[in-house]
């Protein structure tokens, strides 16, 4: 069995807690060991917190218990958890953080302390999106040519709507602080520190660079207004908040500001809260990752897979993911058994009465029409193409028999599943 | 120093042998030691190769020879190269291979098989997109809710072609084979057979189920017609050969057939010879990853992970990627050297003289304008809006501070740059 103990207990911290109390079989199943969270670490003891774990306000407590394998650190800030991840690696802990103002300027000297002992730190860039898997491990192969993010969710959702709606930057940032997608003093996300956080740890794994915030060029997004945004409209440009590592030579660029990017780019697809990462590498050409750059859940998936990850060192990954049998005994759902909804091709006689045969087949086996178009395809012949409601496999190649043997067809009909 | 031998060496084996040489230096720096191809087998050695590695045509030069270390499988077929791996893992060697075919059949016989000896297989699905890693290791705190995969690059490349341009089956097909996208007999890719070995390998990883491609619902995309499309189109729908696996209750859903999905989708987005796989998480949500499905060096690229994380057993990755000093010494690029294209919104008095003014500053300053729109704000002022050319930072801020100098801006200038 791992230990962890958890420092700082707030939304991310909660759900690591959580997560790892609900989603335990599969973990186990996955990680080889059972994984438990022992203890957290909070300041404010009398602050009610959706949690069933133990909780203390001394981190010493995690820090000296000889039985804590791992030591998640979620405090934010920057000297005082430096303070606390020195101390847990000095004491043998393995580490693992979200925190990427930490990693933005002491990833270097945490590297040199941490050594043999894990410290990982998935979490910190780009949220739930296993970013730092994919760079570090996947596409290792590679020199990284360029990488450009759209890394922070505040920053997307806010361009979303200015672009798709029309909205103005006073606006939409008051609606965002409403919706709690933007703090009340914004700087650190709409001024781009955030996402410049995040870049300099992909800039350190692509390329090897030391830089921290106050070397590169970082700029926000407010002075964006609808005039710019209409001048990307017409040209096929959307506008978002890109973080940009690329090699030039032997120098590399790091930057954070707003770009125009074209609207053929799969980058430029990003939208809203979502988050989004290319890589362009020499060897595999572009990869892209996409997913929610934030939220305690999505967070709590990238801190607790890099626990898994730890408990796995040594031996690496099980060759299918699990190693031990995973105890759901999960079966292949029969064909006859799926439901989905159709799309129902059928060439028919264009005459009275074929729609209502038809119709009548699909009604008796519980199938109901969604949406549904008729075209003339000759003299004699018409297209009836229609979608269902949710239906039944079964049902479906049960009426689509029906009908053949009706002899209203004269044609195969094809289907196509519909997946919403 | 970890010693390779490449079994099969066509266009992927050859990509393999090549980047192990050509990116030897980054290859070592992430890797922690040296990785060398020492041998390649092929099952004719008159014909021409484009590698520089010593070739053989006997597989046991490589399954006996007590040096190598890594057997790299890349013959294609399924029970030759069973043979051949199961020989491999009797003398201790670590497997990678991206045989789809050959773990459709026998990925479980291949995990007793190996036990603690590595074997890997990311190069098996969707090539260079590293998504093997990111399912394993990435999503491992969630139970997977469902995976929709476009992992057929020749059909992808086909329904983009149907829908985008209204060509019709069997031209696309014809052109896709011409243009080496399709084989002879396209079967095995527009049956959907292809996509369906990959489904599999990524259903056990999920869900731990045993299936055979004889075992799940497999169709293909040679009924889809341009009526069909047209109503996608009239719908907001568009057509995709999805792979899909899911969880219903104590089943497990495995199927591939062309498939409706919503445009907002954003798999639905995945275009071309592109794969893209979107990734539903019970904690994380959906996340999606996107890249090259095929072609050689893509496809290598995912076998030199899985070559990279096997000489790194036991330690883990680094933590910032690299095992020691990157010895290409990058340096940060000063700001003022960055080199891209800009766009400039410019509010102005709008009277004579004014343009001709801007335009002379930046054409002193070696900035060509690419596209302008000036339109009127009020009664006395403009904006006028532009894009340039590729241009250097320090010459457009420059040009700024002299616009603002002249004296022809009513407001601060607002410079935006494009990233094409």
């Amino acid at each position: 069995m791992l230990k962890v103990g958890i420092i700082g207990v707030g939304t991310v911290g909660a759900s690591v807690a959580n997560i790892l109390r609900d989603n335990k079989d599969i973990i186990k199943a996955r990680a080889g060991v059972e994984i438990e969270p022992v203890l957290g670490v909070v300041s404010n003891l009398s602050k009610d917190r959706d949690v069933t774990i133990k909780l203390t306000d001394n981190a010493d407590e995690v820090l000296n218990d000889e039985s804590i394998d791992i030591v998640v650190e979620l405090m934010g800030g920057i000297e005082k958890p430096y303070e606390i991840v020195k101390k847990a690696l000095a004491n043998g802990k393995a580490v693992v953080t979200a925190n990427k103002a930490l990693l933005a300027y002491h990833r270097y000297d945490l590297e040199k302390l941490a050594g043999d002992i894990p410290f990982e730190y998935e979490a910190a860039v780009a949220g739930g999106i296993p970013i730092i898997n994919a760079l570090r491990d996947g596409l290792s192969a590679n020199n990284i040519k360029s990488i450009r993010g759209i890394m922070n969710g505040t920053c997307n959702y806010m361009l979303t709507k200015m672009i798709n709606e029309g909205v103005d930057y006073d606006t939409i940032l008051k609606e965002s602080q409403e919706l709690g997608y933007a703090e009340a003093d914004p700087t650190f996300d709409v001024g781009g520190f955030d996402a410049a956080h995040k870049l300099l740890i992909l800039g350190s794994i692509a390329y090897d660079v030391d830089a921290k915030p106050e070397d590169i060029l970082i700029e926000g997004i407010q002075d964006i207004s609808p005039e710019d945004i209409d001048f990307a409209n017409e040209f096929n440009y959307t506008i978002k908040l890109l973080t940009i590592a690329k090699k030039i030579g032997k120098k590399v660029e790091l930057r954070v500001h707003p770009a125009f990017i074209s609207n053929d780019e799969m980058i430029a697809k990003v939208d809203g809260v979502m988050n989004g990462v290319s890589v362009i590498g020499d060897k595999v050409g572009e990869t892209m990752y996409y997913g929610p750059g934030a939220g305690g859940d999505a967070t709590a998936s990238a801190v607790i897979a890099n626990i898994i990850d730890i408990a796995r060192r040594g031996k690496g990954a099980p060759m299918l993911g699990f190693e031990f049998d995973h105890s759901e005994n999960l079966s292949i759902m029969p064909k006859d058994e799926i439901e989905t909804k159709y799309y129902l091709r059928l060439r028919v006689e264009d005459k009275a009465g074929v729609l209502a045969k038809i119709a009548t087949i699909l009604g008796t086996k519980n199938i109901s029409i969604e949406k549904m178009i008729q075209k003339p395809l000759n003299k004699t012949c018409a297209h009836i193409m229609l979608s269902t409601h949710t239906s039944v496999e079964k049902d479906i190649m049960d009426a689509l028999n029906a009908i053949v043997d009706a002899g209203v067809v004269t044609a195969d009909p094809v289907m196509i599943r519909i997946e919403d």
